[in-house]
């Protein structure tokens, strides 16, 4: 009903509606009028209140409230239920804790803001207003041994969701879980596992990217390698748009690796991924090696050829020539 | 010291020693004698006091306090620090809470007794008094898909500690996670992992055996498929020193499985196995099966050959021939 409330003021944008019209319309009490009100306010909507003249919506908010994404928003499952946070340590953190409880398949965690927010590796992850700081919980039937396969998911989920949205193919993935755009990074992905020996008892998949954000007020040590959405297309994007956008994208892409497996996923990976063919310089627990990325196994590995030969990788760090990285 | 005023009891067990002696020999204050012996009553010992007599241990306690399980256990971190519980809901439940506030790798948590404690598969797990039910917390620096290895390292470690403790070879494996004797389930893990894509954050290795138990006594849809190590030898078994041997092997086997990988553990499995080179029916997330186990493969799944060919069983139940399961 709240959001019924909305979509009436937001219907007559611009215009004074009056709670006896709001009431009769919704066939609800002035008083459940004033309620949801006062909940919306709550929520962050700007809504002017005058005397004989009734309420009016004053633009809507830039914060990503429930009501703002769950209008339109286009999934069975992912965004649902909605967690909203103005700030949170790390949206991965309490995505976990509220996986332990036993919560849905699909709910996300949304902090406009986090104080401690992760990268890979135990990295920390400049996260200030204006981004997409969210983690979904997943719990697909798999053994724990795929569930690396799901960053993949998520990565070729946010490359396409960014590519309709931006109408732009230049988006691109660096292994193993970087967005990129013209070799800096637009965001990532931490993904997250929990399970016995031959079950997933739950994925987080933490997603972050800068949105509405300038690099240059990132802290020094990373502000070169940055990028934003704001700096890639020079305006503001519509966050709760994107959002949507982004879980659509990552139900459909998880339902494809759940019933038809790994392969399809891994062959949209390659079409958006922005390190093969090209020549690396790898950092890995045994050392660093240089060489071109050829291919990603049927486990997600990448294959880089050095000197010859080929070798696996299964966890290192990319940097793509000219990286300052 | 408290450790010390202990020994001191121990050494003039069935006599009493005054709290002046004791203080004299340690060094201590009288104060101090008497803080440390009801620390020592709170953990479970019964020390009778008489005036002007002073104080005498009666018979060593039957729990398994730190005070008797850490003396004598020769390991560098499993089993340190050791939390003790009289009642838990599950161990690994909390040692899961304690490696996620950052214990380090080798804690370890025991309770007397469970009151939800776990199986496999989200299934209960019977654990009244008088069992081992602990959980070891490791942080092997390894690939998530690795993590099912670690069951087969501790079904190794504890088949061996068993073995050399009974003085019988007649404990086996059955795969994935079972000791059994002469068929009947003695004991099972629990392994549990937590993650990030390509590196485990920690492993929590549960470890429950049906020790000084009556078979007869458990819930009458299992007791037909238990045994229990009272019921294998003939009389009650010293639960701290199997739990010792148990921590120690422990260590050594994840030492091994770290430095030289899963070959080795793998080859010792084999060897305590009580599945292979027979007839089975294997009941897998697609269906029955019947067939021989021919091995285990380097990824830890059983290869069943049924029909003339061999099919890789990843997750399932085995059911022995013969077995009433």
């Amino acid at each position: 009903m709240k959001t019924a409330v909305l979509e009436l003021l937001k219907s007559h944008r611009g215009d004074f509606v009056s709670g006896e019209q709001i009431a009769r319309d919704l066939n609800i009490s002035r008083t459940a009028v004033w309620k949801h009100i006062s909940a919306l306010r709550e929520e962050g909507y700007r809504i002017e209140s005058r005397s004989r003249r009734g309420y009016r919506l004053q633009g809507v908010t830039d914060l990503l409230v429930p009501g703002e994404v769950l209008t339109g928003l286009a999934t069975r499952f992912c965004g649902r239920p909605y967690y909203y946070y103005p700030s949170l340590v790390s949206t991965n953190n309490t995505a976990k804790e509220l996986a332990r409880k036993g919560v849905p398949e699909g709910t996300t965690v949304l902090a406009e803001e986090q104080s401690g927010g992760r990268g890979r590796l135990g990295r920390n992850w400049y996260s200030p207003r204006g981004g997409l700081w969210f983690s979904v919980v997943l719990r697909p039937p798999l053994h724990p041994a795929r569930g690396s396969e799901a960053t993949f998911v998520a990565a070729v989920a946010g490359a396409e969701a960014l590519h309709n949205y931006l109408k732009t193919a230049e988006i691109g993935i660096k292994w193993p879980n970087d967005f990129l755009w013209q070799g800096k990074k637009l965001g990532g992905i931490l993904t997250e596992l929990t399970g016995e020996m031959d079950r997933i008892s739950y994925l987080i998949i933490g997603i972050g990217l800068n949105v509405n954000l300038d690099p240059h007020k990132f802290p020094p040590e990373i502000n070169a390698r940055v990028t934003s959405l704001r700096q890639i297309v020079g305006r503001d994007v519509d966050r709760a748009e994107l959002l949507r956008r982004l879980l659509a994208a990552l139900e459909g892409w998880y339902l494809v690796w759940r019933e038809d497996g790994f392969a399809p996923v891994r062959a949209a990976w390659k079409r958006y991924n922005a390190c093969l063919d090209r020549t690396l310089r790898v950092s890995t627990p045994e050392g660093e090696l240089v060489g071109q990325a050829v291919d990603v196994d049927l486990d997600g590995a990448l294959l880089l050829e050095t000197g010859g030969r080929i070798r696996r990788i299964v966890t290192g760090e990319l940097f793509l020539e000219g990286d300052v990285g």
